[in-house]
């Protein structure tokens, strides 16, 4: 099993963390955005979607997709809900995660830190990702307030699905995270899990 | 139980199908886009994310999110791939619908269909939803033309979720669909199962 795997990416930073809070091992291939290696990756036909993370399992099988990959780790774990409601409000924040969240708050951060997308970043673009991705942020402080979890009573693959992109929504991003105390507690809950590891780790 | 269900919506048209297959009845409350109806669920916080589908349980429970909505409802059922592979690809599939199919083939469509989105549908971000949509529609051309189903050897929740909106691709969307000859045989063999019921059906 080897993961091809983008530094720089919340997507691919999702899989990493999982692995570690899971204590597994994994190959990693590292496929920069823009490198080489990421062109070698698509000519070789290693990335089905055009995209990294993609797992490679010891058959040559190949998973796209982030949070796919995250289920599939995760199974018979019990960082899926084992309540049929609590999985489908995971499965729901991980959806949303990549309908809605990934598309302004991720969005944002990778049109200011990625210097070959900067000219993406309309002045107009950029006032329009700030609110669109507030207001996502909003939809998370809210169940936050409540709960200490996206979904069900323990920590689930909807909390490592959103923390990837939410963790550097205020530096990356340029969001006020001043207006959401309880995904800063959150944040903070996550990072003191055991096994945890940080995006450069 | 009651689905929250916007008549006009490939995201919501999918979970009616999905029923429809399983032989299931549910109750429907349509909510077309821009609708007072719509906004009258909003306010009352029945559409956690703001948008339909939305599953409301007997108990009041919200399940937002087609496609968990999908798995939730598919739950032991033939439609959720038994092999772990399958079923990590079934869910790959599925979140690159949200994150890919959605805002291109389904965004294109949308923009053409809704009288007011209109003003959105500028020639330039046309011409891109359209390079885009096609190369998106490409990506399942080339998994369909060597297999009858998206994963694995029968027809699972991944082929329901991609059949909404690619089955309107060339109709809503305008894109063309003489490209896809394999797609075209696969939208035959989903409308030939038993249950199946079209869009407006």
């Amino acid at each position: 099993m080897r993961l091809f795997s983008m530094p720089s990416s919340g997507n691919s930073y999702k899989v990493r963390l999982l692995l570690s809070l899971l204590g597994r091992d994994c190959a990693v291939v590292d496929v920069e955005d823009g490198s080489d290696a990421i062109e070698a990756a698509r000519v070789a036909g290693r990335l089905p979607f055009g995209k990294a993370p993609v797992l490679e399992l010891d058959d040559g099988t190949l998973l796209p997709e982030s949070n796919a990959i995250l289920l599939y780790l995760a199974e018979g774990s019990a960082w899926i809900p084992g309540d049929p409601v609590a999985r489908a409000q995971a499965l729901g924040w991980m959806f949303w995660e990549q309908n809605q969240h990934e598309g302004t708050v991720a969005l944002r951060g990778a049109l200011r830190f990625y210097p070959h997308r900067r000219h993406l970043a309309t002045e107009a673009r950029m006032a329009e990702l700030l609110d669109a991705g507030h207001r996502n942020l909003a939809i998370m402080e809210h169940r936050l307030a409540g709960h200490d979890w996206l979904a069900g009573p323990a920590p689930s693959v909807a909390d490592i699905c959103l923390y990837a992109y939410t963790h550097t929504a205020g530096t990356r991003g340029g969001f006020d995270m001043d207006r959401c105390p309880a995904i800063d507690r959150w944040l903070r809950r996550i990072a003191a899990l055991p096994g945890y590891r940080g995006l450069d780790g």
